[in-house]
């Protein structure tokens, strides 16, 4: 894609931030999320602030960004805060107007603290509460391209580990060749650590890698995802080394079961916990309610959970071109566990999974 | 080291706190810092609360770490909060006493509001900032050797990967490289990104490593860390590949330089700012000193960044078994950049780097 329609995609969405804005009477915003401020302007560097006003923005960086501010960065100018933001912004020097909103699900109340007190008697603070996830949730073109790729980088790694997979390697040793995978399929990175957990351990929905040898015999679960150009990919699948018992078989089949319901169910218009409902009353059915402790999925995008949450408390309602994991799983505490997770991104007509491995249990 | 030894250990950082909260006249506190729940009890997952009253302390989690829990968590009992901490602390069920310190750098705005809320009337909220810093910098024995082995992980990977740079690879291929040398070395993962920059690109302090491949005759920037059992490591060598320009010698030479005198001239019971004074006097009175924007150094622990600051802003003083970086760096803007880094630690006569790699500019 070229710079004019990236630039196109930002503006866009400062536009929908600032009518947003106006339409609750904020005449300004200080935003500290990072995955905001990166969405917003495309900076991508560790330590910001953006200020939107009506008439401009502004990025607050710090001298180690300088020049990648300045290669990076669209719709604000960007500004070297040597004395930190808070002494930025009281020095006068911004149209702040009389409201400024403040990210108050972000920011730390000590900063809060700091810059109200920047503000006493000129402006008002307005805290707001997940002010940009509505924009955020509905990926443009660009951001589905990236995604698709992030996703497709990810099922090569699996693909390719999967036959390294044996009695004689660690779980760490997986996880290490699928970070490495990623990074020289053309990740940036990984988007969390890899969870690849064997036999009992794989009943820990978020084990961490271990020196355990796989052993024959088991399900091992392997969770895992990158970041092409800033966007995660997130993907789960649970394969069996040799052969598994009676018991985890039927449980594969309902999760895989689980799993196509909730694609085959997602439409626009439904809310995220009444898709999270139809699949958790699926697996109750079958006897295994109490084991599926997590929510259905999670929106994905520049992070790997973001809105919108499928789950219980899930309200927010589903849209086109938004994109969630559906990740059933069903453990066994002292036993196994086992998941499935696609990335699907929502359609007119429903749902439909950016990875394209198989589902049907693997048996290595 | 044996459970005995790590549970002394918790239980005195425990000791630690509840004496500093009785002298404050803090009944109870509730920690949202990861850092600090796992310098504390042990646990390492990502979401948690951690609340300390003078009888007794809970660790609050979700059922994904169920088991993780019980397996890591020592001197706290734990509760899965499945309605979350805020409605936990609103049951009444716990002797928050009259006085309940909330960790104001770190809770967002947004949960501080709500837990005031669950306590009006009742408690009284106090903000506390750095509560925990001046206990979490000076490290115990078995977190520095977690921090030596973190460090000499490190140190393998970068001599296992420089024989691979040349005008073929990419600084994302040796990126790559590192992450898995890291884990395949016993690390749980990288403490923060590679930093692999070379040419002109090193000259951004925090470049991301891009698809650029090496050319001869340029400086490439160096700079990782790995996790090993929760701890950090973090250093810096820059290299040449084939021949560099006087100038590039030059400007390594006075880096090179600079860092020897950090590491010579901390002394426990000076301050952070003081070193960082000496050091950034050295490259200015060598005409760079506006090319060196960054802080000399930053301690290191369960955080890559953490206290104490070695920087102009650094008012910590500096004391035993403090563990921190020293990392002068000059920073031409389109041509290149230098930066060597160890981590050292602070014993009676002065400083020791962790690293045991030369300084020397290494030619490949």
């Amino acid at each position: 894609m070229d710079s004019k329609q990236i630039a196109f995609y930002r503006e866009e969405a400062l536009r929908k931030v600032l009518n947003k804005m106006m339409s609750q009477a904020l005449d300004s915003a200080i935003v500290t999320d990072l995955a905001v401020i990166r969405w917003l302007t495309g900076f991508s560097g560790s330590s910001a602030r953006l200020l939107i006003t009506r008439e401009k923005s502004w990025l607050f960086t710090d001298f180690r960004y300088r020049e990648q501010a300045a290669e990076e960065v669209v719709v604000a100018e960007t500004v070297i805060a040597g004395d930190g933001f808070a002494a930025e912004l009281g020095s006068g020097r911004y149209p702040l107007g009389e409201t400024v909103a403040l990210q108050s699900d972000n920011v730390t109340w000590h900063e809060a603290t700091r810059l109200i007190e920047q503000m006493v008697g000129k402006q008002r603070v307005i805290p707001v509460d997940s002010f940009f996830d509505e924009f955020r949730m509905v990926k443009n073109a660009i951001e589905l391209m990236k995604m698709r790729r992030a996703a497709e980088i990810s099922e090569l790694a699996f693909e390719t580990v999967l036959p390294m997979i044996s009695p004689s390697v660690t779980e760490l040793d997986i996880a290490a060749e699928i970070s490495y995978q990623h990074k020289k399929l053309g990740a940036e990175k990984d988007s969390f650590d890899p969870i690849v957990a064997g036999g009992a351990r794989s009943a820990m929905p978020h084990a961490t890698p271990s020196t355990a040898r796989f052993k024959s015999g088991e399900l091992i679960v392997i969770d895992i995802g990158c970041v092409y150009e800033g966007y995660a990919s997130d993907q789960t699948r649970t394969v069996a080394l040799g052969h598994v018992s009676a018991e985890a078989r039927k449980v594969y089949r309902i999760v895989q079961e689980a799993q196509a319901l909730g694609i085959a169910s997602a439409r626009c218009g439904m809310s995220g916990k009444e898709l999270d409902a139809h699949v958790r009353d699926f697996i109750a059915a079958h006897g295994y309610g109490d084991e599926f402790g997590h929510g259905l999925g999670h929106g994905v995008g520049l992070e790997v959970h973001e809105e919108p949450r499928i789950s219980p408390k899930g309200e927010c309602v589903l849209q086109e071109n938004m994109l969630f994991t559906i990740e059933p799983g069903i453990y066994l505490p002292g036993k196994f566990g086992v998941r499935i997770e696609d990335t699907v991104v929502m359609g007119p007509l429903g749902a439909t999974p950016l990875q394209r491995l198989g589902k049907e249990l693997i048996e290595l």
